[in-house]
């Protein structure tokens, strides 16, 4: 269950009819590898609601917060402030597979495509699967794409399978926020792989669960923490905005206790599904929304991925491998703290 | 009194002996303007510990979280590497004011001087202030440095005077931390010109105040707030790494309750106390730290922050002008929040 | 005489009707001050074609090369992507009057103002000019902005008086190239203060012109060598477009002998007059080109950008000043050189 | 032959013992595949002059002129300041493989290593190439790895196979420049993969060959031109620094003629030789060159590298492949356009 439905309300704006990115339209497929003692991974791929990502091109923009991370794409995203690919998620070792797959599946779909930028972005997931392996292949890409649904798992699935979060069990999560800016209804949605921080540091609607349970079995650091971040809105932004937009993911990740550590990559990219990017000669009409209208934007995408962490961690499952054991986040005692602090909604 | 005065305690590390950015040897000097009924504004400035800044340069870096704003100097900063002038901190029309006694205070004590890049940052406190009138003068500027001393005030004083924070009093707030790294002791510091927010926002050390407090009277937003926030260390580091920190300052104003508003311009500028930058033509043996070593400063850095914006509130006092009064954060009721939701350590 | 005049091509791409900036009805006005033996310097206003820029904001982005420099207002021009006021150039020393004399001009016309961001670039005339005397008043600006016209002068006026360009007397110089884009014409115009480079350096048209008068009088170099330069184009452009625009300006300068040195802060401001940034908060209907229709204005750019700095010479007179002389450059040696190197179209 | 070869002399420093990227020991290798009538493509790789380069990390930077390119890595250099991988060029759609490959020999050489960060650049060959056949494979990585030395090919070889310049031939080009800082003799280097520009706009050392070649045969431009540069030095930089370095190759590009068109994306990876990069957690004392003493440096750079792309064409033979003929660009013609323009030394 996501934290609305444990009675943990995490901002003040209302979600979306699915609290996760496919309230903009966004599919997401997993593809989920667990074999032998010590693969655990997988890829995740998010498909925008486009029929042919290469040609419908959506205005997008990246913010790197700590780019100890190799998120592949991010420097022509940021200079043509558009995505023309799927984005997928996946290990660290493993993102040049599945950027390569994904070129194939434009080219599959696009025959005279020459040249293509891939959006893909990873984590480490050492601690659980043998990254050195390099289990993932181009076939689990095209797997998560044939998956890819609006009615999408969160948790310990596809690019989260091995993914821990303040030495408990990431992965994916996602959560969304609905504003009312100028009479309009706008909606924004963050979806994250999580895996990162110091279990003493995990808070949850400012409560400070993670010293609370700073005794509770199975601490064990990798220093290889990360979170790689995407941030759908359905208001029409610039490239220019879109940047902002994902700056403001970043305040998200603050409130949950995300402190940035030198190994912990921390990434954002956003994008907006509200028009295409025109890819001819001449000047084009399209509709924007002024920035002074922006404030709740900014606000909704810092409690989207806020929410979208704190979901991560609700819905992943322990998970055992390469050695290693990352428990999941004990629910029951984390809603008698929620409790104790007087933050727990139905009580 | 400061947040850990009343119990409030803000992060893990300790901090330093003054709990403020006196700790690394800066001294700050306050300029307050209260002239007839709508003049409360002032300048600040921050003397870092060095005899003559042009000629010990230090190094320094800045981070930009919203540029709505307008610091003086931050293009040669970021390229260069250092600051070679006091910091000062004012209202947004008189930066300009400011930065040319900041030049004229140079040549005075470097008569050969032809360049040099002063390094001004602001507020804009025209809800408090008649901000037009531009009352501050290069005299307010050089008055500021020689009051300059260690044991400063915070609060509503200097820059701080008209600044509101959470639609309560803001102003100048400070805090530091202490932490160990390879066996080494280091400060970090961070000094807040706090200016930004909407009440309900308000958190501090996780604690819903600001939710709480939606009825206390004293509404009334300006949409132009901001913060503009110096980190100060002991530490060995370049200007890369300084970026590193500036960019942690962020993480701490999330967990006040920032959201980086369309109109606040939030703006960090880091520097390092430990070594002079060389100027002349030969290789320099210097120390650095690696950055496998930074994780506990960005922490430092973040929980210096978030304490210093709540030690601006809790010091600041009510200020009447231009037409309206903002009230000082009403400290013994936000300890009953506190201490409703078991966040008072002294309880 | 302008490059064209004297029979020296530049580029491929034809000029506008005046070659100058006012192509794009932008208005320059200066202020020059030439006073006692060693005040040798002065203002320039750029008014963009609009009643009231505070109220009719362009779009508007910058590329800093080399941020030895201090221009005032690039952090917001960047982060919200327009100006909202005239553009000035002055030098180093001087930014800061001239940004006050901008804010107090806003407010002049815009009584209700609380917050404006002043766009002033500079260079340092520290060879020709007593910089630390501080000559500019808030009132040269004023001065410069009653006598901006199309029909403006070149060379050394202005914040041009006191600036040299590679050992030759430098200052202010333009020109403006027409090209067509999907059938539309397009113009982009540059203006540049050049304050920087090596006499050797010098190359016109591709002719190593400053080889051939290394051994020509006058020699003499401050280290503190600068530009600036503000491009300007009709195209309708966003503001990401505009910083791909404001990059290429470089291009021209490198094509002048321009090697960034050090001390030379090569800095560019790039608007475009086609659209008001709208500021309120509903989305509004915008025409933008797109990327893939900017090649032919990147090298308008460059081109322009190219001639403007050689303007910038060829108009130049010779100025005594602060115990030094700064020649103008030697025209009929020039265009020997020219000839020889077989690259003057008129013979 | 190189340029100094044929009496064309580019700059004014003089360049090192073999006027390449091996003059700072850094191994070059290359495959190069030729296959049925429509693969043209290949593999360079560039070994740093370390053991391991994982273990002996390098100071590096990058610098984005136009980001309409796919380089791998760029994201975690610009954060870390450092490279810590060789680093190879290839095709567009290959890049992904190539990196894939590059992680493979590094945990050979390093089986303990859990992250690593390839940098891969690249150009588009499809003119010449069939692309989408993705012919590079992990072998060719490793194949151009093993016949890496200090005395390499250059022009139509490698990554350079396919790759056209101005409209002829291109490839892959190097060349070096020996300065004097403060006494101590630095050298500084670049290798170009070159694939971009209009015949028209080829400028050599000045010389407008491209307008005089207008007419030769073998038009016919592909919009997806680029440049992918690598600077190498032996001087004691920071990263910061080097990022400086990076930007100052982009003027030597600017004088070869090249616009930086929308559809090349140019891009620059620099490194410094000098010292490793520490990775522990204690400070260290390293040497760096004052920032005062690094416009040698700029300028070698710029020349290094308008060198290295004249070097390109010069020693690109020509290629046939794809349906399209790529002429090599026809060297005596341009020498006597050089004669004709006063600009060929030897005579």
């Amino acid at each position: 269950m996501k934290a609305p439905e444990l009675g943990i309300t995490i901002g003040v704006y209302e979600h979306g009819k699915r609290n996760s990115i496919a309230d903009l339209g966004v599919k997401v497929g997993h593809a989920t590898l667990i074999e032998d003692e010590d693969i655990r991974t997988g890829v995740t791929v998010l498909l925008p609601p486009v029929n042919n990502p290469y040609r419908e091109k959506l205005f997008a923009s990246t913010f790197v917060m700590n780019g100890f991370s190799k998120p592949i794409g991010f420097v022509q995203v940021d200079e043509l402030g558009y995505i023309e690919t799927p984005i997928a998620l996946t290990n660290t070792l493993s993102v040049y597979t599945v950027a390569k797959a994904m070129v194939m599946h434009m080219i599959e779909v696009n025959p005279d495509l020459k040249s293509v930028s891939p959006v893909v972005m990873e984590c480490n997931d050492s601690y659980l699967n043998n990254i050195q392996k390099m289990a993932v292949k181009e076939e689990h890409y095209f797997e998560a794409v044939r998956k890819a649904k609006l009615d999408f798992k969160e948790g310990s699935v596809g690019a989260g399978t091995g993914m821990s979060a303040f030495e408990f069990k990431g992965g994916i999560g996602s959560s969304s926020r609905v504003v009312d800016v100028g009479g309009e209804k706008y909606k924004v949605a963050s979806l994250v792989l999580a895996n990162f921080g110091k279990r003493e540091d995990l808070t949850i609607a400012g409560v400070p669960v993670g010293m609370e349970l700073k005794g509770y079995p199975g601490r064990g650091l990798s220093s290889r923490g990360s979170i790689s971040i995407v941030v759908a809105t359905d208001a029409p932004l610039t490239a220019r905005q879109l940047k902002r937009l994902a700056k403001r993911a970043i305040l998200g990740l603050a409130r949950t206790g995300g402190y940035a550590y030198h190994g912990s990559g921390d990434v954002v990219l956003a994008f907006s599904t509200a028009q295409r990017v025109p890819v001819d000669k001449e000047p084009h009409l399209m509709s924007f929304l002024p920035d002074n209208s922006l404030s709740r934007l900014f606000k909704a995408t810092a409690e989207a991925t806020e929410e979208a962490i704190i979901n991560a961690l609700l819905q992943a499952r322990t998970v055992e491998g390469n050695g290693h054991v990352r428990y999941k986040l004990p629910v029951e005692r984390v809603l008698e703290v929620m409790k104790k602090y007087r933050r727990l909604e139905r009580d």
